[in-house]
């Protein structure tokens, strides 16, 4: 579909490497105060006055991080600035300015790299980022994304994930495990299309999954819900490998242990109902599946009237003694170890 | 070589993505004030304080920028960070931290990948510049590294592109030519290896050029230069990409026109005679070989006292009216429009 035989589409050498960025970033426009010069020189000059800057970077890979065949352009530009940014956020910072660097074979003409773009445009729009600079060049394969996300904060805002202390709740934002079901769904038609190129998916009952797959959102507003809340997380991260194992690094970095009891775990019913037809254990989707890019964090039990009820907001265990240990406490109360079994891009498969 | 088919060597899958990073990274001490929070959490956390950020990023491919058949891994390593340090010290800032992302195929063992990171290391230590993130994945060819850069200056330091007017001297740090030249010794024995792997190339006659294939410098001299003699020069850029694109990059930002005189360009004695060795005329291979990672700047001629007799820099020529464009002014006193030869990524080889 992407392959460069159509005669109206242009070939990226036609524009060359400086033509090729120009053509690409001149209608991102720069709307952060902080921004002083975006792209167009050797480095982009950033002014962050008296707060913290912080930096986060993410690489995406074709075939191992997203599948064209069912991802299309413009949902993985999208998706690739959430990426970067649901890190930023974890921070408890705001997300200011990103850079875009591709690596792209010559099978895409500049018609796709525009759709890349326009998710990329969409997606700075959106969550006020500004796109300040980057580099592209050729690969001899695939299609390669590499993200630097940049924000600020004052410095007794920002939120590490060593400071969860013992007895603190443990939280997480929405819903958990639509993603990796999204993702069963779309590969299971991507076969169905191989064997039938004239079947016409109905993608209508899985929605909700199918789009928390191909344009997840960066929790941006929990952010701004702490400002307003006034509530003060003790540690967090983002969940992009899966609750178990962003569970494992809060525990390992603050030196806590923590009990995750199972029925509190949030699950969207078009999970629940994916999981059933699928026959997947939906509490094992929501451990090890990833790609939500939801918020977990800890809180001190004190500040526990400040998110009682709120729809965002999902107490689901607590964090224990260090000798404690990480368990899952299961609808059976039987306590079960838990172990990273997020998503490890080096596995064989 | 690289092939994992040693049993000795170890499996980047038994390590996993976070073990990976943990082991690459645990030997990269902090050492910028500016350093908050390096490797380890969703982002690393910076403080600039009343001064400005400049931040710059870089894609380098396996097959594209560079051939693992003659460049050394620890070689790799090193210049993959000056590429990026380059940019920085372009804008005339300090630079003070980097981020480095991998994309590597199976076929790396960790060893492969550490020798990778003990060039980023020692170009870390020289520079004095902090490892504060990165990101690592697998990826179905070859190895893809992405840098970004940050540096930190008071904004009446920050030299842009656009700065240069008419009548600037044109001035380049160092010498040009000898990385291409490098480049076309390296590529001349492999092709020598290939009919016979017993040949024992000679390279003790090209040593300088090689190394500037090999093992380049970023130009940090040049920025504590230039606040020792208290020049300020009005534009500046890094010659990635040769004399000729960086002189058109200049003119375009500037809105000026340039006359760039042919017998002041600096070549070393080496890159002429493999010059007339290879039967490359030195001129193109300065004006277009690129990848020699000096600087090009232009400077008011009241502040020629500050510059002259200095060895390490050249007058090379001086800016004209925009609508006198930019020419190459040759040893026969003919102008012959610059036109960008740089290395152009996408074009068919």
């Amino acid at each position: 579909m992407l392959e460069n035989k159509n005669q109206d589409k242009t070939d990226l050498e036609s524009l060359g490497e400086f033509g090729l960025i120009d053509h690409l970033t001149k209608h991102f426009p720069l709307n952060q105060k902080s921004t002083i010069k975006g792209i167009g020189d050797d480095a982009a000059v950033l002014d962050f006055k008296d707060k913290k800057t912080v930096v986060s970077t993410d690489l995406l890979v074709e075939g191992v991080h997203f599948d064209l065949s069912y991802m299309p352009l413009k949902h993985l530009g999208y998706k690739a600035v959430m990426v970067n940014l649901s890190d930023i956020y974890a921070m408890n910072a705001k997300a200011t300015q990103i850079t875009v660097s591709l690596a792209v074979s010559n099978r895409f003409p500049l018609e796709a790299l525009e759709e890349l773009y326009a998710g990329i445009a969409l997606a700075t729009k959106i969550y006020n980022v500004d796109l300040v600079g980057g580099d592209t060049t050729s690969s001899q394969t695939g299609l390669i994304i590499s993200i630097t996300a940049i924000g600020e904060a004052i410095a007794e805002d920002i939120v590490y994930r060593s400071g969860a202390k013992e007895n603190d709740l443990l939280v997480v934002t929405g819903d958990l495990g639509g993603a990796y079901m999204g993702l069963q769904v779309l590969e299971r038609e991507k076969e169905v299309y191989k064997v039938n190129p004239n079947s016409q998916p109905d993608l209508e009952p899985y929605s909700y999954i199918v789009e928390r797959q191909l344009k997840p959102e960066a929790r941006k507003d929990i952010f701004e819900l702490f400002k307003k809340l006034e509530a003060h997380p003790t540690a967090m991260i983002d969940i992009s490998d899966g609750l178990s194992s962003e569970i494992l690094h809060l525990c390992k970095n603050s030196k806590v242990g923590c009990n995750l009891y199972e029925e509190k775990i949030p699950l969207d019913p078009t999970v629940i109902s994916a999981c059933e037809e699928f026959k997947i254990d939906s509490t094992l989707v929501a451990l090890s599946g990833g790609e939500d890019y939801e918020l977990l964090f800890t809180l001190d039990q004190k500040e526990f009237p400040k998110i009682k009820g709120n729809p965002n907001l999902t107490v689901v265990g607590h964090m224990t003694a260090d000798n404690e240990g990480a368990h899952l406490v299961s609808r059976n109360n039987s306590k079960i170890p838990l172990t990273a079994q997020g998503w490890n891009s080096f596995a064989k498969t």
